[in-house]
């Protein structure tokens, strides 16, 4: 049992990981979101870890692309990681000494206003990850930075490094969630009273007539939606898929029914997984879309069907 | 096999039980649209023929209230007849002679045009059906008119009878539609390619709301309303239900899922029936609405909920 | 000042015009609906009562299709009035004895549990209005009826009447709604916290789709509606127009805004009058739909459109 | 006149500030997109140049999130730059002989294919921008890379580049969307057949029904949406904007009640300008939705409205 993850060992997807399997497998750092996946669609992993969806930048475009199309995967489970930064550096030194700082893009743009108070002076240099531009200050060759911003874990895991300043994201409140996935064959993860099915749904036509009838699918089953992202088809300029969390498990009669609904007028409708809430919320369930209600309602519809002569 | 009917003989219900009925059971007029319906009901007549639709006068009340509440009923069948009136008397005379005219208020109502310009010195004098008017003339005691407007098979039937004015109803293309109802148990008849399905659904709460609701259960299978009527419950100003018919048989796939959605939400929804349309015209269906387009889409949604470990 | 209403004197409809006219203007009975409105689209009247819904029969077709065509007719007021019916006949005598009643056909129907319980040996005799069966009674000549079934003022007027039964309606909590109907130049009725708008409004095209469209210029303001219903066009089956109250005043922003939009889709649409509701029922409006809240947005439209160099 | 820009020269940022602004004013190089739009915020640019929308990876997150808060901005222009990108070096060499390559992580996802075919070993460096990463080539210190991607204008300026390998982007039809942005207080771009309106519009409660309901403010006026993008708040999971181009302009009349309705129901909606679109492409308007029908149709609405006593 190998598990890919979007490397290196440090990053916030490292902590998701474990939550996930703490007993410890192989796990297979991967340089890129694709590269995690495809470990998994070309066999050398059984399943991967990777982020889908940040409380401040938005859903991961990365995963949100590489899930929507290639062979298909299943979501087994999804994870929370609260985000916090701290700023570390090779030795103890004020904050305006620093010359240049170096972090992964993301994790910039989400400790921008902290940097523009405390160390408007600083250069920025972009790293592949957050981990990587603090790996970098412990390499053999000098590196062209003197801080970076990463996640504790590799501060608790290379002593040698500093801490400047803790928690220094803008948004303490930051919140990172990922999945794991396993191939198109994993077993679906049993029904709990709190689940979330995930979706791709390319949009076939004229944007505003078509997501109403996307959306007219779910409302006309008492489907909330808890997550709605557009994301580029990459063809040309307005051509769009949607990428849709609902609560629910499609052992649901409500679900299941407008999930048949939707492959219907887009047949080409991607199931990513029914698997538990990480924060265990049920659904709001009105009594007409119950699985009783639909089960009464079926019943009554196959008695008046079976009245033949 | 007994076949009550709105009577009495002479009508054209009785026209409309013909069609259904050539060769001749048993014929049971009643007095009314509940004394037709209460002998299925009660087991004194194996089914019924009464009228439910004018092109000119729209739903036929007395119908649509009647199959609305009480045991339910089936509709097995629909018949058209083109609605043609003409001016019956006891002897022939100029139409400025006529001092008072007797028919049903229906009729009166589609003739009334003709009545003003032709015959503005004449009288009204109600009757209970248009043949019960015109063989008035013909009882015993003389008759408080002295002319009647009645279906032209009243006269063929009756020779005593002079036409003194043909066709004068105000439009010539008057149609009504009768249906030929059987008791709950009744074999529901098979599918054609054009069909039609008539349901009774009552309005729960919020008109404009509860009725786009409704409205909705159709418009997501692609399926089509060639009538809808208002009816009120008779229990307060605003409470009503709605008269529907909808293009398709329950054993449509899209139509099945439809009334699955109405029962739900409504779960006194009835259902009165699907069976041939007499014009023979077929439904419309969209690629995504066939029954191919469910069972596709039904089938790729069981196959994801078999993926058990 | 001449007011037509729906003859003769004695019947329902003479009631509410006196709710409407207690100081006794001229008033001019009408043999039908279309004669009291013809009357004053011909001058001959300056307004007209007619009844327009019926708690328990429903909407009274005969005023809802002569106000949808013709030349266009405002409604001033609405009047509602308790629907009682009384039994009543020359002499005192027990039930049993009675051989044929006579009413209107209206009124027959609302009475005819009672009459299948309490006389099932009488004949039925349809009269043209529930005055004009009672005042048969008293004719010259011998009714061929000896019971009637009309109004109490019937018999308050006419004390020869004996009052066999009293209010025997099936319903006793039956009502009927009246309008006071004015010409196309009526002054609007002003604006109460109270009030209702009716509308006619065809159906331009296929039903299901078109229905939803028009409930969307309502929904989309926050329009309520109060009552629907179907008409037939009469020129051919399944040609519909809708007749339509909805809460609140043409002076109302949101009622303008869903008549402007209503007017676009459907350039046919009739406006019927805006004017106080008989039962003082304020409307509930969302605070997003108040007046002030368009006047607030269209501000902040125009100051957009506003700024040209 | 100065104009802020995404900074440095030679990106297609650059590209498309050229075509707004020809004739060359001051122009002033920003290190981000914030960066950028700060400088027109606080009176040290009037306007400034950024890009809105990647055909290939979808809207430009920072640029979406800095316009939808803080003080507001009108979109002046929009002008589109086809993305191509070549790989370029000191010196002429094998492909295969680059160890490591830089670029702006967006140039880099958008040339993955190429890069994993032709130089599966070289070593990905990121850089701040396509042109940052070219020029480091020519710094006074050596780059810890070797090959570096950027827009072809990069290399005919500095002539000392090689250029290894053209248009080596994935998809060769790529192209990015900028938007000149101007102050608050800025003209409204005159009305033109081929016209743009973005807006911001909060999603203030449950998302489907509230998605649906914004929709409907669009669909009920006949305003087609070209772009409709989700961005989280950055409040919580789940907490989103929409970020939505529509088609037409504010002194389209359907356009501009359209914005009355979605502030009414969304008072914080945001008015990011109309302006002519690139590709000259006009709305589609059926007629009822033309100008000249809310025309009419109001003064329909007002006619009746101003019938009073």
């Amino acid at each position: 049992m190998t598990i890919a993850y979007l490397g290196p060992a440090g990053t916030f997807t490292e902590a998701a990981l474990r939550q996930v399997d703490p007993d410890g497998n192989d796990h297979l750092p991967a340089s890129s979101v694709p590269a995690a996946l495809a470990a998994v669609r070309e066999g050398r992993a059984s399943s991967a870890v990777v982020p889908i969806e940040n409380s401040v930048e938005g859903g991961v475009s990365a995963t949100l692309d590489a899930v929507a199309t290639g062979p298909e995967l299943r979501i087994l489970a999804e994870m929370l990681v609260p985000i916090r930064f701290d700023l570390v550096a090779l030795e103890d030194k004020p904050l305006t000494a620093i010359r240049a700082v170096s972090t992964h893009s993301h994790a910039w743009a989400q400790v921008r206003q902290w940097a523009e108070a405390s160390i408007p002076q600083a250069e920025y240099i972009p790293a592949s990850s957050t981990a990587a531009g603090a790996l970098g200050l412990l390499g053999a060759t000098a590196a062209p930075y003197d801080a970076a911003i990463c996640a504790p874990n590799v501060s608790e895991a290379h002593p040698e490094l500093v801490v400047l300043a803790e928690n220094i994201g803008d948004n303490p409140e930051a919140v990172t969630r990922f999945v794991h996935l396993g191939g198109p064959d994993s077993a679906l993860p049993g029904r709990t009273d709190a689940d979330r099915t995930t979706l791709v749904i390319p949009l076939w036509e004229d944007r505003a007539g078509a997501l109403m009838e996307i959306l007219e699918q779910f409302a006309t089953r008492g489907v909330n939606l808890s997550r709605i992202e557009s994301r580029p088809t990459g063809n040309y300029l307005g051509d769009y898929f949607f990428s849709v969390d609902i609560d629910g498990h499609i052992e649901d009669e409500r679900v299941a029914e407008a999930l048949v609904g939707l492959r219907r007028i887009c047949p080409t409708t991607r199931f990513l997984g029914s698997y538990a809430r990480a924060d265990h919320k049920p659904a709001t369930v009105a009594s007409h879309h119950t699985d009783g209600a639909f089960t009464q309602a079926r019943d009554w519809v196959a008695g008046l069907r079976a009245q033949k002569s």
